[in-house]
């Protein structure tokens, strides 16, 4: 029998060569234009998970884009794991950021990576992390050392909302039966700081389009006379936050669970230098909800940000028109006991009901999932803190993040 | 001799043709790569100026897009008209709300224009006016009728500002030497009410960047506790008119001309639907600055409009980003005694000084001009106005636009 160790210095060329194929396919799940690629990142998935021992692994038709499953059972008695991940990435917009092309990986050793570390688009969300579950699974049946059930279940629809997983999951509750589901697509504290994400924010996501004239007009002939739909969608947003940072829509706070003192106080030993990380940012002040902490702001209280805004001239140079149009995408991150439908609903009535006369607004809501809090004291908890504390010589951290896996709650 | 109207009839095939010509050339001069075309239009100017009869026509390099010179002088002692217009047109963006291609001209009947119209980018600003005048042009030289010497000056770049012609004007009193100016690139207030543009409001036309943290970021990772710059735009520019309309920039109507009761009365006999306005715009009100009516609010009050706004993922589908820079572009037409270059300068710094902290502002100018108003005893405003009772049966009505043609104060 081979120790994991000397299996990965000996397997390590190929492990990296098998990831980064699989990091060139730029399975954007969000735009149309890639079905082609995403449907081919589902099928390597196949073969990977085939190639790790598994049995049974078929590739599931759902509405949307397909989820990979496959499964190695070894004793009904022992407990059953099921591994969720998926393989569709976001889109790499915009473009000029990127220091290297977003679907042609490259390693580079960085301050925060000294030995190294791969730059591509899903390289940490969520290729990256479902492959090291894969090439666990490929270990521990090559040497027989698997030590329970394990189940995979790989989807290619996270990052626009997972809608057709919901419907697999609730048609398919025998063939997934589990005792413990493990996800790895958040992040830690540190690399020396190990943590385990014990609760994640919900998320509404919807688009919103303001439509004054029925055509773009020449600001200089109805500039000041008519509603500008960019100038009105600016009051609008701006609006949907006070002077403290609250959010102002009705009832949006109604559900949100209240930590106590103590439990804030808790959450406060995390290990968090703010300098260094508005130093990570280049930024010369943090910015949020008055009376929370940055880290609070981003874990138990909810938020409410604009992901995108467009209208109007954008090209070259300058053009004086009042566009008909104008849009923005805002999602807001939920807590625990906000349901999301509801917060969109209120959303849409709320920001429907601002809209001043001379524009027509119109809210679509995208997706949302809801937040869930899981308790430290389960199986599943105990043994991968357990094997972090082999693996890192530390006791990890539970932790609360602050973004959003539709699935969890479900699950 | 032939009369004008038999002459038009008789040319009306070719004029149409050569017109049609020219509105397929895409000079838009905001836009470097459309740089081959503007110059490929500049070319056809001056063919059309030797063909009409001018005398040393000329294309006069600038450091940007060359002006179209060409003269008639047949007696010193007569008076001399300059004839300004533009060969450069805006941008056809949002192309999807182009009923037929912007370079493809068609000509259609439309309840506005029972007799037809051509519909192409540049039509009516300014190819077909400039057109007017070139075969006007050709048919008093071909016809021995020429009454006065006529000079012509056509630019490339009134859509960016005229910051060349400027030059060109300085350092060629002697050549463009004239008595009256004609410029026809405004509008008349309706077919059967013919009007004189006698006031046109300046124009300052800035573009503003916000950046936030140094790179694009998971919303869910840090949303609520860092400075998104979208939603810090939106409540910036939300913050430029208060809640009558009025612009916050202090000091930026310090220099405005307020109107007498009495002008302010005389400018409301100009006929006017309210009723008609909002139904050919499809709104249900019209918005503006309080305490004026829609015709003060496009003329003798200065406004700020968004031309432009974009940041973030603007893509199909749903993308939680929470973008490092979001952009806009503004402009603010000005009314006479507004200094533009002073305007920029009040709104930079009032822009830059409300950014709040997390986030830097960039503000860069991109052209601007001054108001004007000329007087209605001139000997141009007399001559004009004759030549429209003859066409129309009626007398024109002064009127003020609200557009700005940059040159103008200049001239």
């Amino acid at each position: 029998m081979q120790s994991i160790k000397s299996y990965i210095n000996d397997n390590k060329d190929r492990f990296l060569s098998e990831l980064i194929d699989l990091l060139k396919m730029p399975s954007i799940s969000a735009d149309s234009a890639y079905k082609a690629d995403v449907l081919k990142t589902a099928d390597a998935i196949k073969i990977s998970l085939e190639k790790a021992g598994c049995d049974h692994v078929e590739i599931c038709e759902t509405e949307g884009y397909p989820i990979v499953y496959g499964e190695k059972i070894i004793d009904k008695n022992l407990p059953t794991i099921l591994v969720y991940g998926h393989y569709d990435v976001q889109p790499p917009d915009p473009l000029d950021l990127w220091n290297s092309p977003p679907f042609d990986p490259i390693i580079q050793k960085t301050e925060l990576h000294p030995e190294g570390a791969i730059f591509a688009r899903g390289a940490c969300d969520d290729k990256g992390q479902m492959y090291m579950h894969v090439k666990a699974m490929e270990y521990m049946t090559a040497n027989n050392e698997l030590p329970c059930n394990v189940k995979f279940m790989i989807e290619g629809e996270e990052e626009v909302g997972s809608v057709n997983l919901a419907k697999f999951v609730a048609k398919n509750r025998e063939k997934l039966a589990n005792d413990v589901i493990l996800i790895s697509d958040t992040g830690m504290i540190a690399p020396d700081v190990p943590s385990i994400t014990t609760g994640l924010r919900g998320l509404s996501y919807v688009e919103v389009e303001v439509t004054g004239p029925n055509r773009d007009l020449h600001s200089g002939l109805y500039g000041g006379a008519v509603a500008n739909p960019i100038n009105v969608l600016t009051k609008m947003i701006a609006s949907l936050h006070d002077e403290n940072n609250h959010i102002t829509i009705p009832g949006f706070y109604d559900k949100v669970e209240d930590l106590s003192d103590a439990e804030r106080a808790e959450m406060a030993k995390a290990p968090f230098s703010l300098d260094a990380y508005k130093k990570s940012l280049d930024i010369d002040a943090v910015y949020g909800e008055a009376g929370y902490s940055t880290n609070e702001r981003n874990s138990i209280r909810p938020t409410l940000d604009v992901n995108g805004i467009w209208g109007g001239y954008t090209g070259e140079g300058a053009k004086t028109v009042i566009a008909s149009k104008a849009y923005a995408k805002i999602s807001m991150r939920l807590v625990p006991n906000q349901e999301w439908e509801e917060i969109t609903e209120l959303f849409k009535t709320h920001f429907e009901s601002i809209a001043p006369k001379g524009v027509t607004v119109k809210v679509t809501p995208h997706h949302g999932g809801q937040g869930y809090v899981t308790p430290i004291d389960s199986l599943g908890y105990k043994a991968a803190s357990k094997a972090y504390e082999e693996t890192f010589g530390k006791t990890p951290i539970p932790q609360r993040s602050g973004g959003s896996i539709p699935i969890v709650s479900l699950f």
